[in-house]
């Protein structure tokens, strides 16, 4: 089951532990982690999003290790995955990407771990996916996604909260994989 | 909230890409990751199980950082998480150590990525949390857990699985915090 559902991995605008707008480099295990959890919920595709042509070049070369070099011969399961990732410079190229694929312009919706800038729930993202309309989930490294990108997206999702914990600090490595999670398999541990 | 759960992150005995049992290298992420994970889901403790004395002080000197050093001055949040995580030698140690601290042997639950072990489903293991009984759940580096980690568990949770994906090769940082995700907050984006 594919559904039209795309992450797009921020390396900017993003704030660092200051709160200051910044570009984040590349972390080799967010480009793996995030594409095996979307091909294992059956997203359709994976951008990772940064202003930076050299960081570009290098997440091209590692994708192109594992789906077509010697990645893929001593590891063919994570070719599957790789293939799902591709870079772009900005979010606008994201989207456009998007919706020259899916014919139609997606659905933006913002992830966010401060409390009070949800816009949208879980259940209700759940929902609007049954319409079809395709989804980028954007999701932001470093200390988490800059106002202007927030602002720049159609919707906020809610933070991933646990009754009581008061810790709003997953990796977004973790923060990927709950998400798709929670979108994507309707039953979630429920049989 | 903390509910007594314990996840035990096993370096040995676990399975390399061919199927043979191996003892795997630490990874740094997998102790950050699953630390914060466990810190925001409530979780009581984190062991980093590993018989390479070298290799379980590296991950002391990793937690000290973190914990007490430059780390916990810059980032004060990650200390909140990684005083979660202790390092032991066997699975056995992380048992007593759980004994010992809950007061009651732990139920020890074990997850395999692969089809046909699994004697209980998440819905049971949440309804047998209720019961109070202390739960240590057993996840494995590498290729996922050995035959006798299985077996040294009372019972296999059934695998991370999405409807029609059919891949199986989550990171064990992305499968440990689905796995929190499922087991400890009960709504789960249903609001």
């Amino acid at each position: 089951v594919t559904v039209p559902i795309w992450i797009a991995l921020l390396h900017h605008p993003v704030l660092n532990r200051e709160g200051r707008v910044v570009t984040t480099a590349v972390t080799n295990l967010d480009l793996h982690d995030i594409a095996r959890a979307a091909r294992t919920f059956g997203a359709t595709g994976y951008f990772a999003v940064t202003p930076i042509a050299r960081q570009r070049e290098l997440i091209d070369r590692i994708v192109e290790h594992w789906v077509h070099g010697h990645g893929a011969e001593r590891v063919p399961e994570r070719a599957e995955a790789m293939r799902l990732l591709a870079t772009v410079a900005t979010l606008e190229e994201a989207i456009a990407a998007v919706s020259e694929r899916a014919g139609a312009p997606p659905w933006t919706v913002a992830t966010c771990a401060r409390p009070g800038r949800a816009t949208v729930s879980f259940s209700e993202v759940r929902r609007r996916l049954g319409d079809g309309r395709p989804l980028v989930l954007l999701l932001g490294t470093g200390w988490g996604l800059a106002d202007t990108a927030l602002a720049a997206a159609e919707d906020v999702l809610e933070p991933i909260s646990a009754p009581g914990s008061g810790y709003n600090h997953l990796s977004v490595r973790s923060a990927a994989a709950i998400l798709l999670d929670r979108l994507l398999v309707p039953s979630r541990g429920e049989s």
